[in-house]
C-alpha cells in the first residue's frame, strides 16, 4: 500500500479530534502501519463554516455519496451521529467494501448486528471501541484480552454526564435540579438532558457491553432502565451513612444461561472499586470467573479521548489491511440470548417510606416482607419532621425482583404507608 | 487446522490453571479459533508428584527436548520461570517454529528483545501478557487500545505482595516486620521475600511496560530501584496527616524524547486514581496526550488470573494462524532510549529529619533548600520524645533529583542535624 485514505463523515468536535491525530501522529501511525495515511473527504452540513482545526476547504463535501461511492477511500470514520441516514451510509459504504470505524452507541445499539453481518459478508472491518466509553479500551478487553475467561458480571459507569451529577450532589450536598444546571454551564450536560439523566445513552452501552462479554445478541428493548431524575440529597445523605455512594450502575449478570442487563440508580458499597470512580469519568468493573475482579478506568467521553480510540481503530483496520486479513476478526455471538425472570433476577435493595406514626405499623411493614422471604440487612425508624409520621430506612438481603415488587405493591395499598420516597438496588454491604 | 497442539513447559500453580482453562472451557475456545485445543505434552520434574489437576501421566515428561522438538506441537507454553535454561528452550522452539507465550517477567526483562527478535525471523508469535500484572490485558490496551496516542506517563502498582503490606501497614498502624510475617503466612509473600520487598519484581514488569508504552528498548539497568523494607508507621502517619496514601509505584515518564523509569516507595494523594487501590490488587495507570487519564484495575498474580492471561494470548496466537499472519504483528521500538539525567527528572519530595532543636537550625536547613532553588509545598516543626531533639517534616514542590540529592549530601554533613528518618517521592497534592 502506497498511502491508506480515510473518508470522514462528521466534522463536530470528535471529528476535528481524529484529523488533529491523524495529523500530530502521522509518524507513529507511519511506524505502525507503513505508509501514509490522508484524509481525502470529510462530509460537514456547511462549507464555509468556521473550524477549529486547520483544514483544506477543497476536502469538505455536503454530499455523502461523495465519499460513499469514491473508489479510492479505504475506510470511512463515522462521527456524524444519528441513526436512520447514518444506518444507511454505513450499509453502502461496507457494500462499496468500504472499512468502517464509528463512535456511534445508538445506532450499534440498534443496528450493530445487521452493520456486522454486512461487513463480514464484504470482508470488511467494523470496530466501534468508541462508542463505549471513548477513552477505555473496552470492547478490545473483553474481545481479545479475556478471550479465555467466562464473564460473569459487568458494572459500568457509561455515563459522564451523570456520573459528574450524583458526584456533585453528593460533595456539596446540593439539589438535583441545581447540580444539573451547573453541568449544562460547564459543558457536562446538554441543553436537553433527557437521553443522559434518564439512562438512555448508558442502556445503549450496557447492550453494546453485554452483547459482547457475554456472546449473546442483548438489544436495547431488554435493557430496563431508570434515571436520576427523582434522586434526592436525603436519598444520598442515608447512603453515606450506611457507608454507600449513589452511582448511576449498568449492570449485566449472568447466572447460568440467564442474564439480566438495567441501568439503574444504585448504592455501591464504598469499598467497591467503582465507588471511587468521580466526576465525569467513566469505568467498567468486569468480573471473570477465572480472573475475578478487574476494573478499566478513563475519560467516557471528550473530543480528543473519543478521537482517540476511533485512531486506534483506523489502526487495527490498517494493520489488518497490511495483513491482508480484514472483515475476520469479528466473532459472531456464540449463545442464544435467555433473559432472565423478575423472579430469578436477585438482589438487595434500599427503601425509604414515610408512615403514620401509630402502634402496630412497623410490624405490619416488616410482616409483609416476612410473608415474601425477604429479611433486612438494616431496618431503621426515624422522626420526620411532619406530625404523626415516621421515616422508616431498610436495606434488604438478597431478594427476588418479583418478591420486591409485590412488596411494593402491598406497601402503597397500605393505609398506614403515606409514601414510598425511594428505592434503589444496592451491590456490597453497608458499613 | 484439525487440531491445535500445545506444548507446557511447567506445572506449577500457573500450568495447573491454564491446564483447567483449557480444559473448562473448550468450547468457548473452539468457537473462537474453529478447532478444537489439546494439551500434546507438559514438562514436569518429578512425574510421580501429586497434582490439583487430573492429568493424563502420559503427558508428562522430564526432557523439554521431548517438547521443544516435537514436529506435531504448534504453541510452547512456558511458565516454569527461571531465565538461562528456559531461554534456551524458548529460542529452539522458536527457532523450531512454535509459537511461543510466555509469564515470564524476569526473562522477559532481560531478554525480551532477543526473544522478540527470534520471533520475527521464524514468522512466530511470542505473546507476554501475563508477565505483567497477570489479570490485567495492559500490554494489549497498549499496543491496540492506545496504539494512536502518545503516551507520556505511566504509574504501576504491578507487585501485590508490596502492595498488601503496605495496605496493611496503613490500615492497621503496624510496623513493616509484622506484616510480612502475616502476608508469609496467608501465602502472599514468599519465604524469601527479596525480590518482591526489594522493589526488582516491581521493576522488572516497568521495563517491560515501559518498552512498549514509549517504543523504546528499556532495559532492567535503565530502572531505578528503591524496596519498602525501611518504611515506618511514622511515614505512614505523616502522609496520612497530609492527604497522602504510600504506595510502592513504577514509574516511567516521558518528557520531550527523554524518559525516567523507577521503582520507589511513593506518596500518593489520595485523590489518585491509584491510592485505593488496595490488598494484593494490581493497577497500572496511563497518561496519554490525547487520552488524558485512564487506569487498569485488576489481579496482579494468582494462578487463575494469570492463566487467563495466558489463555488470551494462546487464543491470540490460534487466531493468528487461522489468518496465517503468525510473527507480525510485534512492532519494534521506533525510538533511541534517552534516560533523563537527574537534574531533569523532577519531582516533590517528602522529607523527615531530627535535628537538634536549637536557635537558628530551621533556617539553616531551609536556606540549603532555597540556595537550591527548591521551595516548600509544606513544612513543620514538631516537638519529639528524645530531649533537645525536633522533627521537621517537608514537602518540596517540584525539584530536580539532583538537587535534591545534593541537598540531602548537605543536610547529612549539617552537625545540627541527627538524622535523615525519611525521604520520598510525592505524586499528587496534599490536602
Amino acid at each position: 500500500m502506497e498511502m491508506i485514505s480515510i473518508g470522514l463523515l462528521g466534522l463536530g468536535t470528535v471529528g476535528t479530534g481524529v484529523v488533529k491525530i491523524i495529523e500530530n501522529h502521522q509518524d507513529k501511525l507511519m511506524h505502525q502501519v507503513g505508509c501514509p495515511v490522508q484524509i481525502k473527504k470529510v462530509l460537514v452540513k456547511d462549507i464555509n463554516k468556521q473550524r477549529a482545526v486547520d483544514i483544506n476547504v477543497n476536502l469538505l463535501t455536503t454530499d455523502a455519496e461523495e465519499i460513499i461511492n469514491d473508489a479510492d477511500i479505504d475506510v470511512v470514520i463515522e462521527v456524524m451521529g444519528g441513526v436512520e441516514e447514518t444506518r444507511d451510509y454505513l450499509l453502502k459504504a461496507l457494500r462499496n467494501r468500504k472499512h468502517v470505524v464509528t463512535a456511534n452507541k445508538d445506532l450499534m445499539a440498534l443496528y450493530g448486528s445487521e452493520l456486522l453481518t454486512t461487513a463480514s459478508e464484504n470482508g470488511c472491518d467494523l470496530f466501534y471501541e468508541a462508542s463505549v466509553a471513548g477513552g477505555i479500551p473496552i470492547l478490545r478487553s473483553l474481545v481479545d484480552g479475556l478471550a479465555s475467561d467466562r464473564i460473569t458480571k459487568m458494572m459500568g459507569i457509561v455515563n459522564g454526564t451523570t456520573n459528574f451529577i450524583l458526584t456533585k450532589m453528593s460533595k456539596q450536598g446540593s439539589a438535583y435540579e441545581e447540580v444539573l444546571k451547573e453541568a449544562q454551564q460547564l459543558g457536562y450536560a446538554e441543553a436537553d438532558p433527557t437521553s443522559d439523566v434518564e439512562g438512555l445513552d448508558a442502556a445503549r452501552k450496557m447492550a453494546i457491553l453485554s452483547t459482547l462479554g457475554f456472546s449473546m445478541k442483548i438489544d436495547l428493548d431488554d435493557v430496563k432502565v431508570k434515571g436520576i431524575t427523582s434522586i434526592t440529597e436525603e436519598d444520598l445523605g442515608y447512603g453515606k451513612k450506611l457507608g454507600y455512594t449513589m452511582k448511576l450502575i449498568g449492570i449485566a449478570h449472568r447466572e447460568g444461561e440467564k442474564v439480566e442487563v438495567s441501568v439503574q440508580p444504585t448504592l455501591l458499597s464504598e469499598s467497591h472499586p467503582l465507588a471511587s470512580v468521580n466526576d465525569e469519568y467513566n469505568a467498567v468493573y468486569v468480573y471473570g470467573e477465572a480472573v475475578g475482579e478487574t476494573m478499566f478506568y478513563g475519560p467516557g467521553a471528550g473530543s480528543l479521548p473519543t478521537a482517540t480510540a476511533i485512531v486506534s481503530d483506523l489502526v487495527g483496520v490498517m494493520k489488518n489491511m497490511r495483513l491482508g486479513v480484514n472483515g475476520k476478526s469479528a466473532v459472531t455471538p456464540q449463545y442464544e440470548k435467555i433473559l432472565k425472570e423478575p423472579s430469578e433476577i436477585y438482589s438487595k435493595y434500599f427503601l425509604r417510606l414515610h408512615v403514620k406514626d401509630e402502634v402496630g405499623v412497623f410490624a405490619t411493614i416488616t410482616s409483609i416482607f416476612s410473608e415474601h422471604h425477604v429479611s433486612f440487612e438494616k431496618i431503621l425508624q426515624l422522626p420526620v419532621k411532619e406530625k404523626g409520621l415516621a421515616e422508616i430506612v431498610l436495606v434488604t438481603h438478597q431478594a427476588a425482583l418479583q418478591d420486591y415488587e409485590d412488596i411494593l405493591v402491598k406497601l402503597r395499598d397500605l393505609q398506614a404507608v403515606k409514601e414510598i420516597k425511594s428505592s434503589y438496588r444496592v451491590e456490597g454491604s453497608s458499613k
